[in-house]
């Protein structure tokens, strides 16, 4: 049995400080993986912009690659409060879907000036086996899968007709995603926000029980 | 009035020796890039790999963004040869506008296990801006035009119905290509290759003119 001790007091606020410190290295880490990439994280960078030395940095992620993980990881959890959390407030079936379609888009169009990690990421890991391959992999297959088991509870439930396909609606949802992304930041074509919008609403309407 | 005069003879040799290995190495940065990304493109691989010097690559290359910008025109020449080009033989109309959209679905099956240096250079250089970017993107705009166009020729031939809307058309069908890319090359997920056929098609069929 392990024994849980009380930590000393006198530690308290150096452990809060030291939290403190990584708390606001991933948070520039977060905000240069965003414009830069994520291959784009350099310790040098991060270090100069926290006024730290490169050492201090390692003080709290052993390694460039403990760092880049651990972004994927804050980024997940961050979009998991604003988009999947909220939606699980409403009842199952289309309200929660819909909800989770609109909180996803509302995130999409919010970040469409800095840049999504997980939509980069995909192009930047797809040929780079590794651990931040493994982690942005594995956030981008839970959030799918979410959205999956959102639409066959839609169907279970009555909103969404029973022939409806869940993999070709993810497909299709998904895909409008990163056309949005694709065209407003790298063809500047604000116009197709509302084509991914109407697009998406599409699918779900063709999809839908009819009264 | 500029005097175009006969090259010496006895340059042709040398001259053909310099087309050559200027192929050479731009087909072989073709393939890195391909892989690495336009970002991956050094120098110092490409010479490594011509079993050159560096200041050999340089001779034909000015700079790496030199390169990088002729990578992308040696990109578009072959995409519009493999699949703009035949397209083109084919009637205006529906049977036009299919014959690219399959060409380009073949070209891009093809090349899932190199990956494509358009949709890669999307996210790469979306915030770079630059000679690279601005050839990428003037690539993809040709491209996306010419789908305008066989779309636009298709409503007036009469086989794609009046209320079709070619810019909502053109999101759709790009995004589901996107989608191919995203899902096969970083999900691993090969089914996304018939849901993609299945997503255009349907796209095409829900616009189709009623005989």
């Amino acid at each position: 049995m392990k024994i849980i001790t009380a930590r000393p007091a006198q530690d308290t606020g150096a452990q809060t400080k030291g939290a403190l410190t990584r708390a606001a290295i991933l948070n520039v880490s977060l905000e240069l993986a965003a414009s830069k990439g994520l291959e784009g994280l350099t310790i040098g960078t991060i270090a100069e912009r926290m006024r730290m030395s490169k050492s201090g940095i390692f003080a709290h992620f052993g390694s460039r690659e403990e760092l880049q993980v651990e972004v994927v990881r804050e980024y997940f959890r961050r979009f998991e409060a604003s988009v999947f959390q909220p939606a699980l407030l409403e009842p199952r079936g289309l309200p929660r879907l819909q909800r989770m379609l609109d909180l996803w888009m509302q995130s999409r169009i919010r970040e469409l000036n800095s840049g999504c990690i997980f939509i980069a990421g995909a192009v930047e890991f797809d040929d780079c086996p590794g651990a931040v391959r493994d982690e942005l992999a594995n956030s981008v297959q839970i959030w799918r899968t979410a959205l999956s088991r959102a639409i066959e509870q839609a169907i279970k439930v009555g909103d969404l007709r029973k022939q409806c396909k869940p993999d070709l609606m993810l497909f299709q949802i998904y895909s409008f995603v990163l056309g949005l992304h694709h065209d407003v930041r790298f063809l500047k074509q604000p116009a197709s926000i509302k084509l991914a919008q109407q697009s998406i609403q599409k699918v779900i309407d063709e999809n839908r029980s009819q009264p």
